[in-house]
């Protein structure tokens, strides 16, 4: 199947634009790495939207697990709207935005400053509005996006908040795993065929949910908003344990779930959970390289192995980037142009 | 129409047992604000699942936007399962839990005493697991809660942080407009005849989004469990920043959108938001006091007039509950048990 789109494109520079990001934007982000460590900082926080803010997402867990930071992610509008700014204290205040144009977010920096906080940018343009905030900014050296619906974009804001991490912890092997994602993208990027072929059996799909945790919860969400964006069908990312508190009453015969569950700490859980599903009769869609994990799913997708679990985020979206924009063109949908939404989103 | 269950019971009590919480607790709450302000405390970490993160929601904006304090919603998986806790600093750690029981969230707050951070729990049960971690206990005064949709211990939660932000603000008028919260609840139970007449409407409605922003954002999410819990209805709850930011696209003709938009200061923008979902051919359900929003929607649910925006999600979410209810009770489903779900959810 050939798909001549943006999109398509977009997906498949993944590996090399992840590539350039990793050798154009060590120094900053070392730069960074070190005034964090000289002022002490243990609080990061993050304004994102969007795509954007599921990549904070990944930061929550991150530079919590990894470096020890507790990670709040900010709500805009108490700066945008409502006026009254929280104080931030020692944090460290970090805003991502592809375009760095979204007047909310940027507010959020701008006070940031004013309040004397270390600020930082994570954003395709370096001279952005956003940019212009920030002590320190990580551009994303994705090239630029057409596509509506983000990707590269997605996986380069992954690589800048790993980098971040790997530079923070002052470990040769963090950056040496990281250095082999490019590679293990391409190879992702190779598996398409069993993802091509799943796409026919959703076509009606209406509805489904997406469950991460851990790392993967914000590989939960930005799947879910691909779905959304591309495919149009409704779809709600969850918490394996969050589901368990109220959500599992929507589970019936049939009804849809996609797993996101590389190997990792969770897998144990996720895989007890997924018999739960099960039982109650759903329908399985599996993204893993556990053979085992794979076998309890009516659809399997399969990743490469020996990805270390903090890095799995960037490889595990890439089968879900695939199956939305498969999906969309199995739907006969604009894969470049979803109705309703433009690239540039710029909110109070 | 005659509803004989505990749901009914437990909706109806709310009144009596948010003034028994006001009446019983503000000793408790006035000793935590005063540790807070003793400690120069400026970041709450709260832990908490399901209906008890939706509170804690309501509690990111109020204490953020009433006492500039900046509030994280903790992962707690960061301490059961990958049992990499991150450093606390000079937080509140605040673990809010109807039965106090959940592993996760206990954890939580026994790693943040370990850490010798100020401690608090708001729960149902003052001898529960969660309470015994904590410095500082409010307990939410509700009366066993029989029913599995969490609705009284929602409000009380909420009526909990409401007097944590008015004895930190310590301004007596924030304390009067919480004393009338109870009758003005107790009017709002009043006003359902027009919910019982709507939810006929939606007796085949199989998804829908929510929309809140601000202080009702917590009431967006509510709502959406509530329906999901109840109605197994696939709701997905949304600020009106963050829906513009992709999901748009999932808007078709008729598509049904709940509006929770009582008066305040997001107002106009929830206004022009909605004219943007009518162009795109939504159905709007609205939550509102303000005769204008409800003039712009197809199906309009009425609130009382004159209640602060501060404390509006406590009188916003009444109508949701009720509206769930009768949605549930109009499918003939069970009100007291529904499907799949337990009261108390005990997660790793």
């Amino acid at each position: 199947m050939t798909i001549n789109s943006h999109l398509h494109k977009e997906i498949h520079q993944q590996p090399e634009v992840l590539q350039t990001l990793l050798n154009n934007e060590r120094d900053v982000v070392q730069q960074l790495a070190t005034a964090i460590k000289e002022r002490d900082i243990t609080h990061v926080i993050i304004a994102a939207r969007g795509t954007s803010d599921n990549a904070a997402r990944y930061a929550k867990y991150l530079l919590g697990a990894v470096n020890g930071m507790v990670v709040t992610l900010a709500t805009p509008s108490l700066f945008s709207i409502y006026n009254q700014p929280p104080r931030f204290g020692n944090a460290l205040v970090m805003g991502i935005s592809q375009s760095g144009k979204s007047p909310d977010i940027v507010a959020v920096l701008a006070e940031a400053r004013k309040q004397g906080a270390l600020t930082a940018a994570i954003s395709n343009f370096a001279d952005s509005d956003l940019a212009k905030q920030a002590d320190y900014v990580i551009k994303l050296n994705a090239g630029e996006e057409k596509s509506v619906a983000a990707t590269k974009t997605y996986t380069t804001s992954l690589t800048a908040i790993a980098a971040l991490s790997a530079s923070l912890s002052d470990t040769d092997e963090m950056w040496e795993n990281l250095g082999q994602i490019p590679s293990i993208v391409e190879t992702t990027l190779g598996m398409s065929s069993e993802i091509i072929r799943s796409t026919e059996r959703y076509r009606y799909m209406e509805h489904c949910v997406v469950i991460g945790r851990g790392y993967n919860y914000a590989t939960a969400f930005e799947l879910a908003l691909k779905l959304k964006e591309l495919t149009y069908t409704i779809v709600e990312p969850y918490s394996s344990a969050d589901f368990q508190h109220g959500p599992l009453a929507l589970i019936e015969q049939g009804f849809p779930v996609i797993i996101v569950a590389p190997t990792g700490v969770v897998l144990p859980e996720m895989q007890s959970f997924m018999r739960t599903l099960t039982e109650h009769g759903a329908e399985l869609i599996t993204i893993s390289d556990d053979k085992e994990t794979l076998d309890l799913s009516r659809v399997p997708l399969t990743l490469p192995t020996n990805v270390p679990e903090w890095l799995s985020p960037l490889v595990s979206i890439i089968p879900g980037q695939l199956f939305a924009m498969h999906l969309a063109h199995t739907r006969d949908y604009s894969l470049d142009t979803p109705r309703g939404i433009r690239k540039v989103t710029e909110t109070r």
